[in-house]
């Protein structure tokens, strides 16, 4: 009973790893997709978001199977339910993704980012993708301090997005109101997507030491 | 045994209602400050957030305490799940109240919404807030066809959205750039609101016609 908990739990983990990824690879595309003004990519984005919606379907049923067949108590039970929370999470960093492509996709043909901001917004993306990477290691492989550590780069990515507001509201800015909103939108949603990752990377903490404080 | 998870998912449900009650009185204390700006309402709101924060927590311990000790199957086991689900988006909720509470916070002194708009965010923050209110009753006595209700009302909220962000990147737009950022914000903050509302809506829906069908 234990063992095949465990091995159920075991595959529970990795399809949260793998959902992780496919969140991660959504982000990265949906960057292309604004720095180089890509409506074809933008919009394969958007429609893609529909299999990450699917991912969490079918972790909450693994989860839901789980609880009915094993009844797990004490950290097996949180273990499960941290699952159910962090699916839920990495759906919402998926739909944050999908939201960047379709800021291109309403902005085609126009470029949503100015190029003397490419550089900034580039950064946001590199960082913003790197700790949902990271997240996707956790996921596989939980190990205390993930949370520490997310958190951390998550500050380079808050201070990525203060420049960037700044530059936007500053009163030298030079490309319109339609563009200062698209702008402030997008980099919302990567400080979003960010704060996300950090979330589940409590939560997995949270887990983490509660089974070791067992 | 059955008695006894039924009571147990009842606090739970009236756990659940009185956290979204909370949620709803942020997003009207919100509007408030955001409309008279009100520097000390929306100080209040964003410290409250802590508190449906840990009413979220009280929620995930009524859940967890309800799956260790009655291992729920079938349709009682997908309730409880639903609650999980639930208790992470009213969360939410809260949060987006705090996010809008904190727009009127980092314009002070200024108010962020020019006298031209006040009836349309007025209206935004009233069905939002309905929408809400709607939720709270749902939570306590689930009935299906809520979350077709919530769909509809939530079109207003769109359309309202939409209108405002027409006006405000809009080329006669007279207020600048920092006041039209924070309006866009402030105007998603709304529609992710009311958006949340009906996701918890499904979710619920989809718990009741589970029960009916089972």
């Amino acid at each position: 009973m234990r063992d095949s908990f465990h091995s159920e739990l075991e595959s529970l983990r990795e399809q949260l790893s793998a959902m992780c990824a496919q969140a991660v690879e959504a982000l990265r595309s949906a960057g292309r997709a604004v720095l180089e003004a890509d409506h074809e990519l933008a919009e394969r984005v958007v429609a893609a978001d529909r299999e990450i919606d699917l991912a969490r379907d079918r972790c909450d049923e693994t989860a839901q199977r789980l609880l009915a067949l094993q009844a797990p108590v004490a950290s097996d039970l949180r273990l499960v339910i941290t699952a159910v929370h962090c699916a839920d999470k990495i759906e919402r960093m998926g739909d944050l993704a999908a939201h960047i492509a379709d800021t291109a996709r309403l902005a085609h043909p126009a470029c949503v980012v100015p190029a003397e901001l490419t550089g900034a917004v580039t950064e946001l993306g590199t960082v913003a993708a790197g700790m949902a990477d990271r997240l996707v290691e956790l996921l596989r492989e939980p190990r205390s301090g993930g949370y520490a550590q997310l958190n951390e780069t998550d500050q380079t990515v808050d201070a990525i997005h203060a420049e960037l507001m700044n530059r936007i509201t500053d009163t030298s800015w030079a490309y319109g109101i339609p563009s200062a909103t698209s702008l402030a939108l997008l980099v919302r949603f990567y400080e979003r997507f960010a704060d996300q990752a950090v979330s589940v990377a409590k939560r997995l903490d949270f887990a983490c030491t509660g089974i070791m404080a067992a």
